[in-house]
């Protein structure tokens, strides 16, 4: 039998946690008594407890195996099997997850990934500096102007801010298309091309407009919102253009930020966005307004993303959430080169400078990963 | 200048609660220091602070205002809007959500909800009874038998499990038809009709072939889960078939469950779900093996779904998480005649019963809605 196994940490559990842990094996797999489940099918789709440890007063470890099939070869589905029912328990956190080769092998995976991106901006062996339109209501020159300073100074990723949303998709074509310009222009300047997403967001054909008009220019990729668009939907949206994606945490936070409940970072913003394909994660990494916020997980969010005992392609971490110029290049330092740094209103601070800070930034990330 | 207006209760503050709250209103809708933010963008794009209130000796409440542009008129962007980066933030709350009447007017709303409802299954005014076909792994037979006996005992709305999840089509095509045929065949017996609301998942092709085969079988409705797929996403996907749907809440305690973070029932699974179009959302509801949380949210997630104040329609409330057929018309009688109660295990354990048991409980709701 082929298992998914995952970990969750039990914190003040509100019954024995031996029984909790049969308690979330029944609930998350079949959610029946277990008298009412006959043993054929009980063999074939009921989740096992395989171990629980007591990690200190107040925290149990309960390591549950799901059969394989539960998952039913999809990313959405997944995610349900894993966290669905349990989200309403108290106090439990899924900490770990691990699939077996056969479910890896038919989930999508990044269909790029850092190796595509690194191909596409000439950029073999550095951490990645990355920036972001905005604010929302800037004129359409304004947001290209910054795209176009980023790039001639070497930058190598722009995207939009998730909050660049239009009601009116020709509004969105025409912001995309100059900042599209934007890019080209200085690629025929420099001679290397930097990597531009724009943010595609919304259901339905209105999403699909925005998707035609992006495949349409020739871009490479999107930026999704995972957690507020559904991570399956967001990957088959890209996915179905050959689009790559970034992933945006936006709405992630409450699985991520209270430590006794939800999903950690290394699985949600690790694991599973690799698992659906995202190209890019950012998550909030080290430093700056927004952090990771439970142990060292920036680490291992990193190797979830990027590790290469898997067969999916590896996944390009980035920290976000208002980080300067300067921690782009710490950041290197301590986690090496395969990361990117989203530096945004740090870098719209610099007005006329930003081409001048940004080459200087990243000769200084240039040298943190000599 | 129409705003959003979103409260918020910071349980022990990690800064000072003004400063906290300017903090999100800015985050939330322009995420930029207020110093790169010109006048006139501000005046029409920043989110503005309208009260600061101290509520205990830990915990604040935090009134904002959007800018009603800001949701760009899609339900997955006001989600974003009111809850996408504060999510990062420790221990803030979304306790109450109001929305400005043009707005409203722009949102889709249920195209059938509570009215509807009660017009096919010709039940004009007591709570209603729901089951479930379970447990994923039967026989399609003997989940046709389950729906069947149901009907048969004058039971109102027939969902799927959301773990019945086919990876192929067909076998979806199988087992639906099948229990759409069961309800088919109660219907000609008793001479009204039960609800079947089979469940779709996944994205792209794979679910609107699941959506062909409910709209090939002429069903009026499905089962959801719009915190796995996204809100908007669930609701573009049914909307676009004319099919009424049920939200069910897996995942969504990710939200409601922490007491200080994420989003209060009240707001995520009766406003915004109400906002999105769902015709019926499952919450946990009192009693049972999941229950509602956090103070009587109950009756208050019910005045959401259902209040007359709002141009919306009605969504039907519907109790879920291991209730009994005891509990039902308790449930009845303690939150009036417009609410369901799901009753799942505790009707599958009756076996040869079900039909005489579903009769009599029916028989108790009508009493305490008399």
């Amino acid at each position: 039998m082929q298992l998914i196994t995952a970990r969750y940490v039990a914190t003040q559990p509100d019954r024995d946690p031996d029984v909790l842990a049969e308690n979330i094996a029944r609930e998350q797999s079949l959610e029946l008594t277990r008298n009412l489940i006959s043993e054929t099918i009980a063999e074939r789709f009921l989740g096992r407890v395989l171990d629980v440890t007591r990690l200190d007063q107040k925290r149990w470890q309960l390591d549950i195996g799901y059969p394989m099939e539960l998952a039913s070869q999809q990313i959405g589905q997944l995610l349900q099997l894993v966290y669905g029912n349990v989200s309403f328990y108290p106090r439990i956190r899924l900490v770990r997850l691990t699939l077996p080769g056969p479910l890896l092998e038919r989930l999508p995976g990044p269909i790029g990934g850092l190796g595509r991106i690194r191909s596409i901006i000439e950029v073999p062996g550095r951490a990645l500096l990355m920036t972001v339109l905005k604010p929302r209501g800037s004129p359409v020159d304004t947001l290209a102007a910054l795209a176009l300073e980023f790039a001639r100074g070497g930058g190598d990723i722009v995207k939009d801010d998730q909050n660049l949303v239009d009601a009116d998709p020709a509004d969105f074509a025409l912001r995309v298309t100059a900042c599209a310009r934007a890019i080209e222009q200085a690629a025929q300047e420099t001679g290397r091309r930097c990597l531009y997403l724009p943010h595609v967001a919304g259901s339905g054909d209105h999403l699909q407009r925005q998707l035609d008009i992006v495949a349409g220019l020739g871009l490479s990729g999107v930026v999704l919102c995972p957690w507020v668009m559904g991570l399956e939907s967001a990957a088959g949206a890209a996915r179905a253009r050959g689009l790559m994606w970034l992933a945006h945490p936006a709405m992630a936070g409450t699985f991520t930020e209270p430590s006794d409940h939800g999903i950690a970072t290394p699985v949600l913003l690790g694991t599973l966005v690799r698992l659906a394909g995202a190209d890019i994660s950012i998550f909030p990494g080290p430093g700056g307004r927004i952090q990771t916020g439970h142990g060292d997980e920036v680490a291992a969010t990193c190797q979830a993303l990027t590790d290469s005992t898997t067969p999916l392609r590896p996944t390009l971490p980035c920290f976000g959430g208002g980080k300067t110029l300067e921690q782009a290049s710490a950041a290197a330092d301590r986690y090496g080169s395969d990361c990117a740094v989203l530096v945004g209103g740090d870098l719209i601070a610099r007005g006329p400078g930003i081409r001048r800070d940004v080459a200087a930034a990243i000769a200084r990330i240039d040298s943190a990963c000599a």
